[in-house]
């Protein structure tokens, strides 16, 4: 992870951002019971109580402990327990094995946040290093997508309970997916500029910014409609080998998939699980937690084809986006001149870097201020509880 | 599940005996952090949420709604949610995905139990007929083998955490198993009676008292101590195959096993973790945590042999017994004349009659007035979660 | 393994002997393509080369090793490739790994065998201890046990093609399971004798003799019938939970099992695979190829139960067996004084008594001259690919 | 698949071609014994037996039944048995069971061959339609596609067996991988032209030739050496985690991985089994049967990079390249253009397009005249059983 040089905020302007965006963390879990912090029904999810300790842990572990030489480590277990994916810091909690900790208690990971913010607050006060203050923004930006990853896998925990619980009533959040018409652009082809550019934050996946070759393209103003996506079905797309990958021909009968994750037909009717409860779906909304192979198999059925990922970017600014993540045809890569940062931080992105699909745009779930069209999201081809959709090109 | 026909106790003997009962299981749960509740690390052991859900349902399902025409189910959901391996009932939840469910939420299972115990205490004030008697009493000694599986269960729970929290600081159990000495008693083989003879309750599992034709034996009076077992271990008993069953000796490869369940090295001195937290182990307490496929290894190792249930049930009077369920070489098989009950209870014992062993005795988590010498219990031969141990015959 | 001590045959009878169960092993391959020795379809069955290798290796380890001094071994990785279950000597092909070696060709094994026997057959010529005679009668009981085993393995074999490949024409075998009556007959209870008594061969867990006490019981003299099974399937046993254990339910469920091994409904008739190709089934024959859990299900069915292996001994006199492995509800395990052998051959029986069910009599495939009443096979419940059948008691 | 639309053979030359191509798998299983014809130890290898028959079926299958009207299938059981992936044709034999099919016979399956190749050859004396020239050009690269799975699935079959046969002791292969030196060459970015131009034969996935815009590159003139590699692995490659990619490392350590397959160490020196028995590492060959988790890694230690296909295929002309097939870091994804024809060849290449990376060259298992600079070969990123090997960028 290599942000970049310039602009980050300091002194009050960095604290304020830092108390709010920590604070946006702790809006999302007022409604929860302490029983929903626990479970973790599939690999892919985490319990809340670990994603809120482990965003803080990031905190403690990549900056208290290297800035602040005065500074006392909460609990030295926490380390261990709360580590994600970093091999560098050795040890940490097998990650399918998050939900069977009880303890520590979504209290004490109350106070283990509270301490780390603090200190952290603390630090704002001192004349800090750049590599700080690169580091705390490093850390908010993790901590958004932790946000966002908080309601995707809160929903999944709740979905698989066949009571269906209520999280919010007011925080439906596939029905803010609008879809506005379903007109058609075209794009000139030629060299194209590709990957961050300015002053602002981005991710070392974003860079450097480079040229490409696209061909010319057509890309559809708006994404795929849950009625679009009733037609595939009724079509019989989930049963037309014709149209799928071979790996997602096996996944869809391996799973005896046939319709999105979250929905169930209710006497003939169309309804969804969402973050409100069990709801009748509109048709007019985006289509939502589809996967790849999803995406692709409706695509070749509509004799078009999902966009690569600089087709997106190119053509982002004349879209509707923002509120699906939406799956590109290319393969997450790196871009020219990517280097792996040294320490920990080089962790980040990098060693994901085979057997994902690119996903471009944001979701009803991505954080306020945490979305550019630069931004390059990623998961394997199989994945959908994430809030994402589809997008068609040719 | 056909409890003895005579002698149940009625009124207000009953209505107090109910009283004991359920409260003590809420006196368990009083150490407990709701966090507690929740996880379900191993298909084999539940969530304490789950578990006190369930021996509630019983009365509910089996009595309420049978004997109480007034009766208002307090949630349909529930009959659903804490349903264990009834398939009578129809559909039940997955037994492995118990800890996938953060609602119903702790506080409303113990709404749920104080609405079925008011509802229940009602009927004990008037005239029941025979039937509803038999079942309460089912139902409670049902609830005392919850009890037992409460603390076996969260002691598991709790071990997979590597921060080893405490339960109760004085609740380490394991050390109640004194050992007294290691004489060994002779026993005249010929006829013997075996089986539940008396007027008060027994599991259908006891019956008929039938006869069975014994060899002369000898047993120990007293269970193998954890002193003789470091000596098995120090011997290379783990790794020499003649000692093992075929199945045993793939379980010990597969699964690393060197040492009973909860053991660990620390600094060269075995410890084990109990729910008091990881304690130093005392060489002269009975060795615990045993499978079946250790036990037997074990005896082989001492050129003895486990005892037969019908051995130990003959032999009990002379024997030091009551803190280690006590693997014997019997099968888990009926008694002669045994018949599956219609209805629900008949899935009670009869179905689990295959490949598991007898486990004969009681241990230091049973509940208090909850063995006696004919008692059977049954385990496949891998689990060694209960606090089991070693007897030795020849 | 510890044979009976006495009455072995020697010098010229020994050799006839000899010569007559080796050729038999042969005569079964005459039928054989050389490309239907190599396949292992299921873990539970061996290659036909690996059989006949196998009985072969068990003479040269066991026996020419040992009693011939200037034997010189015919290939020194025959003894890891063709090793079974006996850790004594060391590493071995993983159980699961046989169908994987296309090398030793058949040629060479069937050169292996030669040589084998050649020396084998020097040794009768000579003055050989007791010792030597009482091994190479276990040999030959062991081969007698491969050939039965040759012939159910092949079946499944051949069984899993989808063009159901024909071995010999005329080797359809469950015909000749041939049922004459319904007949039941009843037995007064008391102490029994159980066990081999005589001077012939025996294996050791046939023995010792002991007594047993046996309620009284009747059993019925002949096997359940196919016409007796199709009525059970025709009313829904395979579906009805309260018949099953819960173990036996489960896999019912996984396994999508709705009929016996091999059966197969051609237009509205019932089918199964033979050793001659698939053959209509006859009602009048003894249902074959079923699992305990099938076999307890149905006895449930038909209101009755599965006799012990113990009045099965005493009752087998007076009934018509000797053409299906007839399931128990007897659990495998030691008879009294039972002790495992030193070396190899204790290896044979006794690691194997945990989680199997014992089967009496002998089935259409057992080796002429090679069943006794005290006989006792053992298989996991599940397992069908023997030719066994349901003897009904109560 | 949708072969160039030019200068097909015809008539007398076709027929010569379709001889030899067909002559050539023949003279590939001279060597072979029955046996070896039959074992699939691995899903990703098919038994020779397959191989051969499934390359007769696509003649069959794909020309014979539409082009010749008289044409009489040989046997309608190999319409099934013989399918690869085509959902077209309906239901297949698991691609994991081929190993478990004994029958036919592998003499059939030559007069199988045969019989086909009579009916084809007919058919070349005849006019035919452009269309079915297309065919047999694409039948037979496809042909020579398995003449290079043929070696590289036997040699895997023979490598799992303990004996280590040699299928011909001329035949090691891996030492026809000549390293001439290390030199590297300097690439000047800008707009390349990429994919199949020409009219002979190229697959579907070569085109549509098109634009790509390329850095400033480097790349070795010569591949990675087995000298190199060893370095790698004597300074912990294998043991940092630093250097792999989050699944590779999950691979590494789920398979235990420490060296390329086929390696084995033997008295502390490198050997490697091959085509001719087990071998003697050779320094200065180049390494091979690596995976792309391995290419990269190494890649990493060098601090340099893999290759893109783009870069490749622009370098081709002034590298040393056909021995091993070449991991680049491009993932396999569709050119412009690209449609998925109509029918069963429309199955040949598009469905594979996710979750594969692609590789460039050609090995020296390769049939001759089977390779050019476009050729687009394609695995999943664990494979090694191909001659694959490592060439560096940066």
């Amino acid at each position: 992870m290599r942000p970049k040089k310039k602009q980050e905020l300091t002194g009050n302007d960095a604290a304020l951002r830092f108390r709010e965006i920590r604070k946006y963390t702790e809006e999302l879990c007022k409604p929860l019971e302490i029983e929903d912090y626990v479970p973790q029904p599939s690999v892919d999810v985490s319990p809340p109580k670990w994603n809120i300790a482990h965003t803080t842990w990031f905190f403690e572990e990549m900056i208290l402990k290297r800035f602040s030489p005065e500074y006392r480590v909460f609990n030295p277990d926490f380390g261990f327990l709360f580590n994600s994916y970093y091999n560098t810091f050795g040890e940490r909690t097998l990650r399918h094995r998050r939900g069977d900790l009880s303890r520590p208690t979504v209290r004490e990971v109350f106070e283990y946040r509270q301490h780390v913010d603090g200190e952290m607050l603390a630090l704002f006060d001192r004349e800090m290093p750049r590599e700080f203050h690169h580091l705390v923004t490093l850390g908010l930006n993790h901590e958004q997508q932790h946000q966002e990853l908080f309601l995707t896998d809160l929903k999944f925990i709740l979905s698989v309970n066949p009571i269906f619980p209520v999280y919010d009533p007011e925080f439906a959040l596939v029905e803010r997916g609008i879809i506005e018409g379903d007109g058609i652009v075209g794009f000139e082809g030629g060299i194209k500029e590709i990957g961050y550019e300015g002053s602002g934050f981005c991710f070392d996946n974003e860079l450097s910014r480079h040229k490409v070759y696209l061909e010319d393209f057509e890309i559809r103003k708006d994404l795929v409609t849950n009625k679009e996506y009733m037609e595939f079905i009724e079509d019989g797309g989930y049963r037309d080998h014709r149209l799928w990958h071979s790996e997602g021909w096996d996944w869809v009968n391996e799973n005896e998939v046939s319709h999105p994750l979250y929905w169930k037909s209710v006497e003939g009717q169309w309804h969804q699980f969402t973050l409100a409860g069990l709801r009748e779906i509109n048709p007019e909304n985006a289509v939502c937690h589809i996967s790849f192979f999803e995406a692709s198999a409706f695509a070749e059925w509509k004799k078009m084809r999902l966009p690569t990922e600089f087709e997106w970017e190119t053509a982002s600014d004349g879209m509707n986006w923002g509120f699906r993540w939406e799956w590109t045809i290319s393969s997450y890569l790196p871009y020219p001149e990517f280097k792996i940062a040294a320490g920990a931080v080089g962790e980040y992105n990098g060693k994901f870097m085979v057997n994902q699909k690119v996903l471009r745009g944001a979701s009803v779930a991505t954080s306020p201020d945490h979305s550019r069209k630069t931004y390059r999201n990623f998961f394997h081809p199989q994945l959908r509880w994430q809030f994402n959709g589809i997008r068609l090109a040719k």
